[in-house]
């Protein structure tokens, strides 16, 4: 568990400039956040015993981090910037890195200590990331749960240029298209945010639209469904003709579901439409002026040229996103983490056009620096 | 709501034997069913005005039903047996047809009442529907959230050779893997019938994994997340394995997605496999043993060469099955029910073969009129 030997990428990403949509930057302990929380809280937790929530979106995290990325001090993987900058930043000549923070606020069922976690994961995602290293972009974290004080925490961070989008947990109580939550779209549109739906959650609902799994694997491998659900919940509900300017990255979702999906909705839609007069266009069309998918994990079938068609029918090449999905990443050589055959255009978009776009980032390598 | 006029279908499919794996048989009313009922559930019923289960798969008949279905009698599309004959045994020449009768017997809380009801369709279904047509097959009626119930349902007619398959609504209140199941299949085997998931159910909890969703296009075109969730813990759990002689069929579920979903299955089953060590083969190498897919309605893109691919990618040319989904038909002209472009053996498959293996129906037309 305090294994730190150096991960050799090998892979030269030469001539290609890489943005990680990807990385996750993990809270060591609830007594880090102490710096940014009112003495009040720190109290409360102190005297609690309270270790931060009990939830998480994944199984405890040394099982589902890659072997190596213990922090030396032994915190969790993902907690150690200089680490992080080993590891991903320096290794791939990364450009930029979006960190997730899954920090599992939306698990906090106190309404004040949820708005005060996030807020002061926000204030350490600034102090000890952020401003430490330019090639880092974040993710506002939010007290998803109640859109009001999630639009507040976005209207007080949100104009700090480190913050690229907003981050949500993709399991929700209710789907996220719902008017309930628009106050979290328009603050994040307000101050030119993407949306980022993350894989997991800890909602208290089940994780399937038939009740509570058994095992992990139901629950891992059926993330793509609920990524299906809210994708389908946005577009239903007319969030993105309310708000046109708005970006959603699935982030962990996979993408080979999405044709089929789309093939799928699409025709619906023609047909029931009606109920919906909002709606103008072809759910496909809505996701290829809004949505972006990040590349890992990949959920494609094992040989190159069969997961080349499943890209392709995707219908766009400006939809997939690089990441690498540390610290929980899922390839076991660095050149399994893109696609084997990618034409150079393409791979061009995917490591890093695509990103710069979608985030507005500015152009060139220049720009990394000097958010 | 009262025409009549007959459908012509034109197309003539000389030459392939029609197996039709979903016609819908609608129980008119529910004093249709008092020759089945007790005295006591005959008061009750008159008493409380009840009507019948007031949840169903689908949202009031004449809207998703074809135009030109409603009987004669005045009585829903599906409840009129010369109708059926006509419109779809005759018109298309059908060898079978099994009989998917949808009456959400799910959604009655009164355990007893769910018992009685299902008993009566199913006494119904003989005496209307079995006993008067030789080229029909149909589905046992089971108060599914009983499973003990249901089983006892299964023992008592089972055996009757028009049965093929157990009904069951794809929603349900908690996985169809789960062990609390087991009885509906172990009686099932008994009894060498198939199990049919069948689009919809009235369990009364959300048909999403992310709570209820605003419309009905989101649960319409979301089914395919149900279908999803179910197969997966069947698969899961061990079914299968306890199971090695049960076939499930999807009906109404799509099928362009199952090969992305077996993808991503097949990748996290073998990360995640320690945690289920009864199951000792890839996800796909059970569904390809174990599943059956109906053809209606046909969730792929619209132009024939990625619609062929589609079916390409299944991997197996075993697994579709031609249904019409009478009266609930989603194609406008009858050249539409199938894809064009399939080759021969392909077609003589899709349309019979597979059926015929998948339910043991039996070999040639010979056998179609002596059960």
């Amino acid at each position: 568990m305090t294994e730190t030997a150096p991960i050799r990428w090998g892979a030269s990403q030469s001539g290609f400039a890489v943005i990680d949509c990807d990385v996750h930057n993990s809270v060591p302990s609830v007594q880090a956040l102490f710096p940014w929380l009112s003495r009040f809280w720190r109290e409360y937790i102190e005297q609690s015993g309270f270790k931060g929530p009990s939830d998480t979106a994944y199984p405890n995290a040394p099982t589902s981090a890659r072997r190596g990325t213990t922090a030396v001090s032994g915190g969790p993987p993902g907690s150690d910037l200089p680490l992080v900058r080993e590891q991903v930043l320096d290794a791939w000549g990364t450009e930029l890195a979006i960190l997730s923070c899954d920090y599992a606020v939306d698990a906090v069922h106190n309404p004040d200590a949820d708005v005060a976690l996030a807020q002061a994961v926000n204030d350490w995602q600034i102090a000890e990331w952020l401003d430490r290293d330019p090639r880092l972009r974040a993710s506002v974290v939010v007290p998803s749960k109640q859109p009001d004080a999630a639009a507040r925490e976005i209207e007080r961070v949100g104009d700090h240029p480190g913050f690229v989008r907003v981050f949500l947990p993709v399991r929700s109580p209710i789907p996220y298209g719902k008017r309930h939550y628009h106050p979290i779209y328009e603050a994040a549109v307000r101050h030119d945010l993407a949306i980022s739906l993350h894989f997991g959650g800890a909602p208290g609902n089940p994780p399937t639209s038939v009740g509570w799994p058994s095992y992990y694997l139901e629950e891992y491998a059926g993330m793509a469904q609920v990524f299906q659900g809210q994708l389908m919940s946005l577009i239903v509900e007319g969030v993105f003709d309310r708000f046109p300017t708005l970006r959603v990255a699935l982030v962990e979702s996979g993408f080979t579901w999405l044709p089929p999906f789309l093939w799928r909705f699409d025709k619906e839609w023609k047909g029931l439409r009606r109920e919906i007069p909002w709606t103008t266009r072809l759910p496909s069309e809505y996701v290829r002026e809004h949505v972006g998918l990040t590349l890992q994990p990949i959920d494609g079938p094992p040989d190159a040229a069969r997961l080349l068609r499943a890209i392709d029918q995707l219908g766009s090449d400006d939809l997939l996103m690089f990441s690498t999905d540390y610290p929980h990443w899922h390839f076991d050589e660095p050149e399994e983490a893109l696609p084997a055959g990618l034409s150079p255009s393409l791979k061009r978009k995917l490591l890093s056009d695509n990103a710069r776009e979608f985030y507005r980032l500015g152009v060139g390598m220049d720009n990394g620096g000097t958010p």
